[in-house]
């Protein structure tokens, strides 16, 4: 009997099928076919990128925004786990590679113009953000209460972190650009 | 005793403010104050926009992705109802102005390298796109499940529309582009 595949072989197959057209995108005709019908047809950005609003499937939270590329996108549909494209390492990114933090899909959903990706996912580990806390949108704006000056004041809404940052990713650069 | 100020006039009354300068954002001076500070100094694209993630305050279904400018920032922060700059009118976009379906700021969340903004919002009228349905992600992608052939088929989630956007919106330009 052979043994199960290493996941490394796994997904090597799995990046080889979509490399064969594994996946096909329709083509964007009318307006009507891209908002009112089943093909899926993204529409990619100048960069080739769509963002994608990544939520805790229990809680509702948004963990993060992210960009996939054509391959990103075609890997998250063919493993049902979130792929991204890193845009300040411009590179193809499956989530959770380093960190262990691999976000699992529980649904996937498209916009009405299909320029825009929703991924409901479970996180193995308990954290999205490289900051390390549980999600990247960590700080609130103080919105609609009139400001005192011009200045606005972040407030903090989680108060620690889920993992230390230091540790799970070492030297590796930041992906925080100024 | 004074009348209030019409809604029009209240907001331009709110845009003035805005033009001199009662919201000021901060400067982007280093990683750790951007990601571990309370400045509000946000990293716009080469358009000079955020991305936006808007849920719905209560059930954490997203409802659409949208994009900010600096002036549409400032007016959310300042009005609590959220302001989007429309990329395919290329205009400063207060939501709902034309559809009634205005959203009011319950929280306002900035991501970790303050480059994306989450909204969770309360809608009047029950719907955010303008297609007519509750949600602009109103169709699922199916991920995870070995694609029988290449092509996806996407699947409604939504089966109702909530309002018709051609009542509403009349012979306005449909904002999806090919």
């Amino acid at each position: 009997m052979r043994a199960l595949p290493a996941p490394t072989d796994f997904m090597e197959q799995i990046m080889a099928q979509v490399r064969t057209g594994e996946v096909t995108l329709g083509e964007r005709e009318t307006v009507e076919q891209v908002e009112e019908g089943t093909d899926l047809a993204p529409k990619f950005d100048e960069n080739g990128l769509l963002p994608v609003v990544t939520t805790d499937a229990d809680s509702g939270e948004v963990l993060m925004l992210g960009y996939m590329n054509d391959a990103a996108l075609k890997n998250t549909i063919t493993t049902g786990e979130a792929w991204y494209f890193s845009r300040s390492r411009q590179v193809l990114w499956h989530k959770g590679a380093t960190s262990g933090l691999v976000q699992k899909v529980v649904e996937m959903r498209i916009d009405d113009d299909q320029d825009a990706v929703w991924l409901r996912v479970r996180v193995e580990g308990d954290a999205s953000c490289h900051v390390g806390y549980r999600s990247c949108f960590y700080r609130s704006v103080p919105a609609g209460a009139a400001p005192t000056g011009g200045k606005i004041a972040l407030r903090f809404e989680e108060h620690a972190k889920v993992f230390d940052p230091k540790i799970v990713y070492g030297d590796a650069p930041n992906p925080t650009k100024l």
